[in-house]
């Protein structure tokens, strides 16, 4: 795919092929002014956009163009999950340089095509702009049973705290690469969680759909950031249990091999894309929780009264260091990419 | 409004704080995962994407911060009156660097919402992040009654074609910032166009309400490039009478002052945002039409059997040169920007 060569209108022509039309609830999708969406009743709709931006969230020399687009697109399937929401379509904003490889751009596409077959959300409109650099911004649509979107606020004292997946394995294998790469097949499975994250399918959807959750949200910044942007909208504090944050074998192994402090990865990484929820009190246990919803589910502690999040280690209170997460603008010496 | 010093969460909760809870349809807007809308009965749904890019867009040098907010949205606000949809809200995807000048993003920042509140077109969510330069996209969201909606394909030969406003005023303005600048008021006109183009405001919803038209484009591109977009989609021709053609007072003059050539200007220039659109047989004469929906309306031509666009002046077909309309990674010398 020579961009110089097809031009914007050859480009946006070829994709338009790829992609196919979107069917479903779309009766117009790439072709039009914009797109043109029929809701279903008795549904909500949600709308997210992220963006990925050459030299701040990837660097051409450590990554995979394929993995790029479908991770481009995650990133809003995981803000769709954290509502709740079943993918709708997405719109992609790529704005690029004339001089973009071929195969990089064609890897992309591939990608983010894959990903949203994969994923039932079709590609239906967007913008192909020239740029100095790549700039990559998706904005995903999603459907949700009227009522039922889980939302940050909601939370209350005394719900359990829970967490899918495991933690600090993308900010792992970001450190990894950042430091040259993986030395071994152990590194390699956290570099891919970095590139590659592999979101809890379906769980949201789940949740919303049987009323489980009371607040929700996805885990892109550090479970530090996320959890107390959760606690901030809820109006609630929080009791975190450090010894059972959800750790992948060989985790805290590899961070040593690194000289990195793992429960600062597991707190802060980034890009887990993994879901923090609240249940409450009439919840059925974590066990059968995660039985039926088919996810590693892992109880980490409980909302409380008042703003405080307090990080206990054998039930006594202890102070983690710097664990803010990632932010833009700001990033630090652990700050992500 | 200092980015490095707000950081990302900062400024985040300062947009959230200025431009308060979005109400209407939507049931969340900023400070979830997603924005969240409840769809009223009976109306389409009509989603679109842009961007702006520093250097390629537009350049600090010769842009006001405030406009530049107005205007990044008025691209999508025209494309939502190209699909007959009135606004719903906005998702704004701001990668920017962490040295913008904050004068600069409070500016820009300003003229967004400024022009979200006077659409009624709040902003709703979006993503903010670092960047080496200022990358802009919005995703703007609008609703139509069912199956009312707008579209490029529909349009039959022997439809009248229409064109609100004046052609090329807008890239009249930006070749002569590209000069330098304007050397007298008549000048100034023509880049406040550009600047900060005037929609007609209410036109597509109007034709959408009252079926009027068959088919319709926004001019973003260049009548010529987004004619043949309308022609493709419906599967028709066009006859195009140049000298029918709308121009602003004074156009003709500033342009050959300036050494350009109206006629390509006026078919090539982009950023119109003035709306192209055809009407059947029966539709009523123009004049009426235009008062009826109180903005200026040109009769320009007719679509025509078979795939030709004609170019004919005093009836006789003739061949514009290089009338091709700006077009991303192909821009030659009369490219926009």
């Amino acid at each position: 795919v020579d961009i110089a060569r097809l031009g914007e209108l050859g480009f946006i022509a070829a994709l338009r092929r790829r992609a196919g039309r979107a069917g479903g609830a779309w009766l117009e999708s790439i072709g039009d002014d914009a797109a043109l969406l029929r809701p279903r009743r008795g549904r909500d709709l949600v709308v997210t956009a992220d963006a990925l931006v050459e030299g701040v969230h990837f660097r051409w020399s450590t990554t995979a163009a394929h993995a790029l687009g479908r991770k481009a697109l995650l990133a809003n399937l995981s803000d769709l999950g954290a509502m709740g929401a079943r993918p709708l379509g997405c719109l992609l904003v790529l704005a690029l340089p004339r001089e973009a490889r071929p195969a990089q751009l064609a890897g992309f596409v591939g990608g983010l095509l894959a990903q949203a077959r994969a994923s039932a959300c079709p590609l239906v409109g967007g913008d192909t702009v020239e740029s100095a650099l790549w700039c990559i911004s998706i904005t995903a649509l999603g459907e949700v049973a009227r009522g039922r979107a889980l939302r940050r606020a909601g939370g209350r004292p005394g719900d359990r705290l829970l967490v899918s997946g495991v933690l600090g394995a993308s900010g792992l294998g970001l450190r990894i690469l950042e430091q040259g790469g993986a030395r071994d097949p152990g590194e390699r499975r956290f570099v891919r969680a970095h590139q590659l994250p592999v979101l809890p399918r379906g769980l949201g959807v789940a949740l919303a759909r049987r009323r489980l959750a009371t607040a929700a949200i996805d885990l892109s910044d550090g479970l530090a950031r996320d959890l107390a942007h959760l606690c901030a909208e809820s109006g609630v504090g929080a009791d975190v249990e450090l010894e059972r944050l959800p750790l992948a074998p060989g985790f805290e192994r590899a961070c040593r091999a690194r000289g990195l402090d793992p429960q600062q990865l597991a707190l802060s990484g980034g890009e887990d894309y993994q879901l923090l929820f609240a249940v409450g009190p009439g919840a059925p246990p974590v066990a059968q929780l995660a039985r039926q919803l088919g996810v590693r589910l892992s109880e980490i502690g409980r909302l409380r009264q008042g703003r405080a999040i307090r990080w206990l280690r054998a039930g006594r209170r202890v102070t983690p260091g710097r664990a803010r997460g990632f932010e833009h603008f700001k990033a630090g010496p652990e700050g992500a990419e």
